[in-house]
């Protein structure tokens, strides 16, 4: 059975969710894919780094993130590492990186950076980051194919659901002409707790309550997450060359409770829509709040959960939906990429 | 340049789209997949047959669609062909049968014996018809495999939408718990028409008058197709043997106008919900019309769109939409079973 080692970079929510998702998923691993997986190598900015050749002890890993203590993942270190994240980079006794540092929407770096020294050592590249994603993608695509290795990237839009994957694989035989879709689940809670009677103030402290909304929330608020997305998906599935700037996104500060009443008086709803595609030979792209009615499937995409519908040559209408998104169901998505990366090296 | 010959059995208007998709694909098809398709053999039921080892003339084959005159393939004809079905799938001078010939939703056949023979003469079985899948998967999926070929049926649930494929591909490492949807685009098309003022019977009189509904409508009104295709995925996808039967539909034949109009009061619509999945440790199946409101993304499907929704370990809510279907969604559906066979052969 095949071995292949992973070396973590980040491990918040969504590293944490991927190292269960892996215990939890072992022996289906081991019996519909005929591979073994190991965590050998864990970096983080504040809690420590751990590196074991021979695989970071599961349980050993499950218990600390169990702990009540913070986080110190250096009593798992087996290496005696110390240097700096280009010196994990390096030494991490791993196949695979798994990159999940925090998103930067204006440069994707330092992660970029991180991914292009991994890309150079030969390993695979899995990230559940944009950032390196819209500013790196032919980049570090060509970059891993030099060494024969892959760069995957499910999770950075709609978390698992199959977006990317679809495209290489079962819609490999289709033409995308454009896209539109609710794909920031923040504002589109925000807006419905806004719907519900709060002002966008109360929307976001209780955004805030439940870990949804971050404090300063401007990043989803004024659109800028959508805007990233739009300018990955315009980059990856339809050849631009955007930056999250050059979408030139409209939030939803200005939606005001009259607005919001106003719409439903006439059985509609507020929705930050994202859209990407070519209109007449030129490639539009645009993130703004509009009102969409129940003719519309934005209408009913609620809460947290999140949408895109792309118009290809021989499907004019295909849509995809996520609903009850979780760290659980990014994890899936690194997990779908892993599966991929096996894949191609059995092939 | 590898050359895959076709032979299509059947050659409706699926069949026909079929045609003109391979024809306007022709050039993508050789740059993004390194492959030429011919049809080298069409067989129908009453409009001929017709077989060419070189393949048969597209520009002709297209003139003879665009004619008004009634179609007769056999004027196309090279090999002199007399016999039947089964003479014609041992003689077609093809690897691949794609099977479009109507659906018997009570046992399969004739298809299912078709499949059974073209299976065994070593060709890749591609058919966009549900009855050889319902009652055939397990068995076609062996024969197929015992000669290093594949069996393929994207296109028998929601047309050309990937469902199988996503399960085979970007699914694979996911486990299905269960599915709900709308997977009968004619009852929610006639459903749709009677919240517009329209009886039943008006409202399948339009469906008739734009060809979506059949001169007798009972296969969808009373939720045989919608069954058939819960079977199929309960089947294919959740390791059932199923019937349609099995399922007992309940179709729109006693929705009144009355219920519609008090759907509407309360927000509601009705729609002919499709349901297959573990409950309590046992496989639950459902086709019955719900009332659904704004709250279910069921809600707005509406015309002839489609509609189904997984329930995944990993991803809580994934759902699918696909709107505005034709022959030419479903003819994708075939390609995309192509596509997929000949990157098997190349693997």
């Amino acid at each position: 059975m095949k071995t292949i080692d992973l070396a973590l970079l980040g491990f918040g929510n969504v590293g944490k969710a991927f190292a269960r998702l892996l215990t939890a998923k072992k022996q289906e691993l081991q019996e519909q894919f005929g591979f073994n997986s190991r965590i050998t190598a864990i970096a983080t900015g504040s809690h420590g780094v751990c590196l074991d050749p021979n695989g970071i002890d599961e349980q050993n890993l499950l218990n600390l993130l169990a702990s009540k203590d913070p986080l110190d993942l250096s009593v798992l270190d087996k290496m005696a590492f110390h240097g700096d994240m280009f010196d994990f980079i390096q030494q991490a006794p791993a196949h695979v990186l798994v990159e999940t540092t925090p998103v930067n929407p204006r440069s994707g770096l330092p992660a970029l950076d991180y991914l292009r020294a991994a890309a150079k050592r030969g390993l695979h590249l899995i990230t559940a980051n944009k950032g390196p994603v819209v500013y790196g993608f032919r980049e570090l695509t060509e970059l891993t194919k030099e060494h024969g290795r892959l760069f995957r990237f499910e999770s950075t839009v709609m978390d698992g659901a199959p977006i990317f994957s679809l495209f290489r694989g079962p819609l490999a035989g289709a033409k995308l002409h454009g896209f539109y879709g609710i794909l920031n689940s923040c504002t589109n809670l925000l807006l419905d707790r806004m719907r519900g009677g709060e002002t966008l103030e109360q929307a976001i402290a209780y955004g805030a309550s439940i870990g949804i909304t971050e404090t300063d929330p401007s990043n989803d608020v004024d659109g800028w997450d959508a805007a990233i997305k739009v300018a990955v998906l315009s980059n990856v599935l339809m050849g631009q060359n955007l930056t999250p700037m050059d979408v030139k996104p409209i939030g939803i500060r200005r939606i005001t409770p009259e607005m919001i009443s106003t719409a439903e008086s006439q059985g509609k709803r507020w929705k930050l829509v994202c859209q990407g595609g070519w209109q007449d030979g030129h490639y539009q792209v645009s993130v703004k709040p509009e009102m969409v009615g129940p003719s519309s499937p934005l209408y009913t995409v609620d809460g947290t959960s999140s949408y895109v519908n792309f118009a290809l040559d021989v499907l004019p209408g295909l849509g995809i939906l996520e609903t009850d998104p979780s760290p659980k169901t990014t994890a899936f998505g690194l997990l779908a990429d892993l599966i991929d990366i096996v894949k191609s090296e059995t092939r």
